[in-house]
C-alpha cells in the first residue's frame, strides 16, 4: 500500500511515525504549501513534492493522508484531492461534518475514489463507542467527557491575551461526575460540573497578573462557563512539564433493560493517551488500510468510522482473526 | 422485520424483552424443544410452536435468535437452522469458533442465509475493542478481565460438590492488576493475580463445612489457580442477596507510539452490567437488525461482529448518525 502525507505539522509528524508500525504501508511522498526542499522529514530517502503536484502523483498513491486544520484548509483540500486519489482526514468541526461529507462524496464518486472523513478519536473512536452503545441500550443516556489534556483551542486563547508571552490549558473531567455517571446515577450535568479547566500562564515582564488572570476567568464560551484555575510560572518551567499533547477522555451509555426496566447496565469506553496527534495518526492509519481494500472491492465515495466492517482494519485475515481475536 | 425466539431460558427471556426496545422489530413466534403448550412466555399472542416446525415456518422469519447453549445445543442448532432462515447465535467456546463458523457458513451459504455467530459481549463487544485497539496499536498489549460478576460454570461446579445444596460464584477482578495496566506498567500477571473468587454457599444440614471449603479450593481447573473465599450463608439469603446474574469486565490495550516509542497509551472498555443474559440480549438484537440488512443486500454466510458495518446495527440512516453521533 503506498501513502503519502500531506502536511506536516504534529499530525503529519504523528503520520509519519505510525506508518513504520504497519509494515504493510510505504511512505512514497510528502506533499507541503511551503518550498519543498525547506521541510525536514524524519524519513530519509522519501520525495517532498509541492501540493501542486498532487494530480500528477495521484496514481502512485494508495491513499493521501490530508493533515490539514479543520476551519480552513480540509473543507478545500479533501473534495479537491479526492479527484485524484484515496483521501483520508480528520475533519473535527462536528456541526459542519454533514456539509463536508457532501462535498467530498461527490468529488470521491465522480472520481471512483474512498474519502475517508473525520477519522481520529472524537470525531472517531469515540463516535463508534456512541453509535454501537446506542444501539445496544436504546433507553439510556449518553455522557462524553474530554480530558485529562491539553486543548490546543483554549491554549491559543490564552496566548492571544496582552501581557502572556505563552501558555497551555488543561480539559480536565470532574471526579465526582465521573463517579455518579459511572455509578449509573443518570446525572444532569451543567457544562461547569462536567470539566474544570487549568491554565499554566508564563506573563509577560511586568505585566498585571491579576488582569490577565481576570480575562482568562470570564473569557466567554472558552472559559467564563467553568471553574477554572490560573497558575503563573516561567518559561523553563513551562518548557519542563507542560510541554507535551496528552489527551483522552470517556465515553459512557448508561442504559435500562428487562421486562420492567429493572437493570442497569453501564458502558464506557476511556482514553488515556500521551499524545494526542500521534494517537489520531494511529486511528487513521488503520483506516486508511480500510478504506484502500473497500476502494478495491469496488467501493467509492464519502465514508466515515461509522461505514467500516472492523475485520478490515487490521492485516489479519478473517480467519486469523475469529482464532485470535473472537 | 418479523423474529422469533428458539429457546426459552435466560438468554430467550432476555431477546424477549430487548425487541420491545426496538420497534423496528415485531416478535412472531417461539419455537421451543418442550411440548409448546407448557411454554408460559411474557408476550401474549405470540404463537409457540415446536421447534421441528421451523422449517415450516422459515420463510416468515427474518431472523431466528437460537437461544440454546455452546456446549452441544448450538453446534447442531444454528447450522440445522440456518437452512431455513437467518440465524444468530452466542456460541461462546472460544476454541471451537473457527469449526462452529464453517459448519455454519456452509448451511449458509448453500441456502441464501446470513448466520451471524458468537455475538454477545465476549466473544462480542470485548472481541470487537480487542480487534480496535489492536489495529490502532500494532505494538502493545491486551489484558481481559471479568467481573465482578457470576460465572455459571463456576456456580454448577460448587453446587456438584457433595453436601452443597445450593451456590453462587462470583469472579473478581483484582484491583491492584486492574490499576497496574490501567496505568500502563504492563504488568505479566499470573492467572492468581487477575481474579479473586468469592463463593457463597448453602450447605445441606450437618454437612462437613471444612471439607466442603477444601473441596472447593483446591478443585483443578475451576479454583485451584486462584485465591479463592468461602461463605456459608442460609438460604434466604442466598435468595435475598444473591440471586441476580450481574456481569461485566474490562479490556485494555496499552501501546506505545512515536518514533522512538516514547509516548504510551492506554485504551479501556469496560461493561457493568446488571443483568448478563439481557445485555446479551440486546447486543444480538442489534445485530440481528445489522445481520438482516446485510441479506437484504445479498450477502450470505456466517458472519461474526468483525464484519459488520457499525451503521447497520442503528435504526438511524447514515445522514442522522453522522449528524448527531458522529
Amino acid at each position: 500500500m503506498k501513502v503519502a502525507i500531506l502536511g506536516y505539522g504534529n499530525l503529519g509528524r504523528g503520520i509519519e511515525s505510525a506508518i513504520r508500525q504497519n509494515d504493510d504501508m510505504e511512505l512514497v511522498a510528502f506533499f507541503t504549501r511551503r518550498a519543498p526542499e525547506t521541510l525536514k522529514t524524519q524519513t530519509a530517502g522519501v520525495p517532498v513534492y509541492s501540493v501542486s503536484d498532487i494530480e500528477k502523483h495521484g496514481d502512485e498513491i494508495d491513499m493521501l493522508f490530508i493533515c490539514g486544520g479543520s476551519a480552513t484548509d480540509l473543507p478545500k483540500q479533501t473534495p479537491e484531492y479526492a479527484k485524484f486519489c484515496n483521501v483520508i482526514d480528520s475533519f473535527d468541526t462536528h456541526a459542519k461534518i454533514p456539509e463536508h461529507f457532501e462535498n467530498v462524496d461527490k468529488a470521491a464518486k465522480e472520481n471512483g475514489h474512498i474519502a475517508m472523513i473525520s477519522c481520529g478519536w472524537d470525531p472517531g473512536m469515540f463516535s463508534l463507542n456512541r453509535l454501537y452503545a446506542n444501539c445496544i441500550l436504546p433507553e439510556g443516556n449518553d455522557y462524553t467527557f474530554w480530558g485529562k489534556g491539553v486543548s490546543q483551542g483554549h491554549s491559543d486563547a490564552i496566548r492571544r491575551i496582552d501581557g502572556v508571552k505563552d501558555g497551555k490549558q488543561y480539559t480536565i473531567p470532574v471526579p465526582e461526575a465521573l463517579e455518579a455517571v459511572r455509578n449509573g446515577e443518570n446525572p444532569t450535568l451543567s457544562t461547569r460540573q462536567k470539566h474544570t479547566r487549568e491554565c499554566f500562564v508564563v506573563a509577560e515582564e511586568g505585566a498585571d497578573l491579576a488582569r490577565i488572570e481576570r480575562e482568562i476567568k470570564t473569557m466567554p464560551n472558552y472559559f467564563d462557563e467553568y471553574d477554572t484555575t490560573v497558575h503563573f510560572i516561567n518559561e523553563e518551567e513551562l518548557k519542563a512539564n507542560h510541554s507535551g499533547i496528552p489527551h483522552g477522555g470517556f465515553v459512557f451509555r448508561t442504559g435500562v433493560t428487562g421486562l420492567n426496566k429493572e437493570h442497569k447496565h453501564v458502558i464506557e469506553y476511556s482514553l488515556k493517551l500521551d499524545s494526542n496527534p500521534e494517537f489520531t495518526a494511529s486511528v487513521i492509519v488503520a483506516y486508511a488500510r480500510a478504506a484502500v481494500r473497500m476502494n478495491k472491492e469496488g467501493q467509492t465515495g464519502c465514508k466515515t468510522v461509522f461505514d467500516v466492517p472492523p475485520a478490515y482494519l487490521s492485516r489479519l485475515d478473517g480467519a486469523e482473526l475469529r482464532a485470535h481475536l473472537l
